[in-house]
């Protein structure tokens, strides 16, 4: 290994894995990890399903024990927020003055929830959802919460909806862009995630921003287009930013994303000069979309945990380019899964695509089996590939997202997804695959097009 | 259309739905479709389900009445077996001496159950499971049965199983080979099956065969390597054979599976001269095998079906090849979703293919997520692509099949799918997907094998 000396800013999704990775392979290395979090090594994404008691603890989320970390030889520091690099010095001083040395410097310090610029948003009662002591927290209020708002229609505020419903709270929720989960999914099937959570009794208005959250002591109200909505508990869930602070303290390049720039190598820059000895990871740097080229910042674990191999390897002086990113999602919203995988429609048009498209609904299983459950699918093509699809269903979604992704990230075009074989049994599936039909209709659709040209 | 007069011997997944499109496409053929069963237009694949009264009634898996096919304007006529083909005159005879001509003729006549040539075999009592009378028949005396045994480990029996369980019958099972489902799974997959099979209360016997079946005015007992083990019901699932009397007796070309010939457009051969005018598919016809490019039977509904669709197609002077098959597929034993798609281990020796395989278990959701289910994974790759797998588990096989069907069927190394990025949230999957960690280790397997040559 080229230099000893490895520090970790950061012990998330990106961070503690590479870190894991790298102790396992290099014994010999000296790793330091920093994390201004008391604790380490959870599931973020646990924590909607403890707050709505499928998960019956918040410790069931913490995946490994500090004994680990020693037994690995890592030195993990926890509540120790990192206050400067020393890009020069090759050194991090933490808040408590402390300077550290490093060879290589690995920063992955995450993302933060967006807070909107509006009145009152820093009163008591106003939550977020990123680490353990914000779901713990939110967990205490929830039990005595009657009026949730929930403001914004990201995934996160939508995954802990039902926490909020199934606690008997009156529940609201307000994005200010015509739709929900405008990042993920089309207009049309955010509305099938709208009308679900309206079944469960939640109010979703969209197209509406939030004027003022109100109150004197702690939040009250939270006013939307005039209407003033009683809340006692307001949780912000309006998209997620890179969390750069440090990074831009160092003069580190960020992107038009926000985000720090990386290379394939997940080097940063200072100035366009890259640094060798520098690298960022995970929800704080961007990536390059597989579609379009373009810099994108995709804030998933599953993003992240794969990022960290490559950095591990690259650590370890095995250059291994990290390919662009196509980012399936899966966001699940009480009994509904909602996947995604690609473009949206709008970013298609932002990327100066005209999507062919086609929307079909499906079923899960043969349709006299018992149990089987409604799937949508829609699908995108540029006219030649398949882009991107969405899948929402009660069962089904994962499994169908993945081979979309498959088929998308090889290039694939609706034909050959509909030329894939699949199989058949009534309790698993229809005898033709609803993804399989879209395809195929896709596909037509495509020729269609082809023809006319 | 070459020709107005169709005629369809077999009204099963093959006939009935090229029937169906070829009506839809061409409303001005004159279609035909005969079949030797009472009942047509329904799911073979859903009797299991009806015997383990996972659905209530036979008649639920009837699709379509036959207000449909007149509707259709399809001439369907049930219980009227043909026994005869005139290939030079073009016409078929009914068994009631009825003479129908055609100017294209399809025989989709498909399997039957293999039946040993054991003594004792058509004692009343003995049964098997292909139409909707044996299922109905089954379902008799299933109510009754105290001792019940399958002879053959094949996918129908197993599917079964359950039901004679849940009846409260002693159920032995008796595979001749040393493993249950040896076409599709290898032994220590089948292993798995065997252990879920007997954890139910099945006792299962392999690598010995059946004696005889025993009894006077019906079975009492069947006897296997010396053991006569009491029996009241026997069900035969020792494989299928296709149908093909009818082909033989009008001196069509038979191939080596013993199924009929066909070529990519499904025209059957006499003497090796492809005949224009006549047409098999389905379980009676013979395909391409994907992998080895060799003649095999591939008795699966969902082959059936999209065969179809290409019959229909060259119906219609539309000339769309047929392409090699792979054929993914999934067995449901009880709770245990059992799949497998391209080549076993054995099938990769027969085809002189000496595999490098990976198996893995791993979990279908984050492990502190409830009701999370374990899956079993093999992989096998003939050193350079992917021609194999089989994934055994209560949720989440079907998806993952059919993504190792796409990834397959393109031809992928372990490497490309390994790289393929999926889908994450508790609920649905564990951070890291195990099909995704199987074909990791696998590729890893592969590249040492070629840095080893
Ligand atoms: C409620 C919720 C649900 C989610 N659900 C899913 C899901 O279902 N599927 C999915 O794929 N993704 C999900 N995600 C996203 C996923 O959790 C993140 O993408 C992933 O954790 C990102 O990993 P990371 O290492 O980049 O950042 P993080 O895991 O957030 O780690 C950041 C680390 O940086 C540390 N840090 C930051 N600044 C400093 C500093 N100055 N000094 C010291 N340490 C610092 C923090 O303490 C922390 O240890 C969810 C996220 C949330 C919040
Ligand atoms: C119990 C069971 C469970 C199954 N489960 C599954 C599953 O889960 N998934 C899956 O993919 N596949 C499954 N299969 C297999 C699937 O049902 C068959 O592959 C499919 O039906 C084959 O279609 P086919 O048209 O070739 O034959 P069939 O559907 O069997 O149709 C044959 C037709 O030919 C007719 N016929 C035959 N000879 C004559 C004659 N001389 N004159 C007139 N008519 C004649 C018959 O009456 C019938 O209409 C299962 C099969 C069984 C029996």
């Amino acid at each position: 290994m080229n230099g000893r000396r490895i520090v970790f800013v950061g012990a998330g999704g990106a961070g503690l894995t590479a870190a894991f990775t790298l102790a396992r392979r290099a014994p010999d290395a000296q790793i330091t990890v920093f994390s201004k979090d008391p604790v380490v090594a959870y599931s973020q994404c646990g924590m909607p399903f403890v707050l709505d008691r499928k998960i019956l603890d918040f410790n069931k989320l913490v995946i490994y024990q500090p004994p680990v970390f020693k037994d690995l030889g890592l030195d993990v520091r926890t509540s120790t927020a990192i206050e400067e690099i020393d890009l020069d010095g090759r050194a991090v001083t933490t808040e408590k003055g402390e300077r550290v040395e490093y060879d290589r410097l690995v920063i992955a310090t995450g993302s933060r929830p967006f807070v909107p610029p509006v009145p009152g948003v820093h009163l008591p009662g106003v939550h977020t959802l990123l680490t353990l002591e914000d779901g713990k927290a939110l967990y205490e209020r929830l039990k005595d919460a009657l009026n949730v708002v929930i403001i914004g229609g990201g995934p996160i505020g939508l995954e802990t909806a039902p926490a909020f419903l199934d606690a008997g709270a009156k529940l609201t929720i307000i994005e200010r862009v015509p739709q929900l989960m405008p990042s993920a999914l089309d207009p049309e099937m955010a509305a099938i995630v709208q009308a679900h959570l309206e079944q469960k009794g939640a109010r979703v208005i969209t197209g509406r921003g939030v004027d003022s959250i109100n109150g004197t002591a702690r939040v009250e109200s939270v006013t939307c287009a005039g209407e003033v909505i009683p809340a006692d508990l307001v949780l912000l869930s309006a998209g997620i930013r890179p969390n750069t602070d440090l990074a831009k303290q160092a003069s580190i390049d960020l992107g038009v994303t926000g985000g720090i720039v990386v290379d394939e190598y997940f080097r940063v820059r200072r100035n366009g000069k890259v640094l060798d000895d520098v690298l960022a990871a995970g929800d704080c740097a961007e990536v390059t979309g597989l579609i379009t080229g373009k810099p994108v910042i995709y804030a998933v674990g599953s993003v992240a945990n794969r990022q960290a191999k490559y950095v591990a390897d690259n650590l370890l002086g095995k250059k291994t380019p990290y390919p662009p990113v196509l980012c399936p999602a899966v966001c699940v919203i009480g009994d509904l899964h909602v996947g995604n995988v690609g473009l949206t429609t709008h970013a298609c048009e932002q990327a100066g695509i005209t999507p062919l498209t086609f929307s079909a609904r499906g079923a899960t299983r043969a349709r006299y089996y018992p149990g089987g459950k409604t799937v949508d699918i829609k699908l995108l093509s540029d006219g030649d590939r398949l882009v991107g699809g969405q899948i929402i269903g009660e069962e089904g979604v994962g499994g169908r997202i993945n081979v979309l992704s498959l088929a998308i990230g090889k290039g694939m075009s609706p034909a050959d997804l509909a030329g894939a074989e699949t199989c058949y049994a009534p309790p698993v599936s229809p005898l033709i695959d609803p993804l399989t039909y879209a395809a195929e209709m896709l596909a037509l659709k495509v020729a269609r097009a082809k023809k006319s040209q």
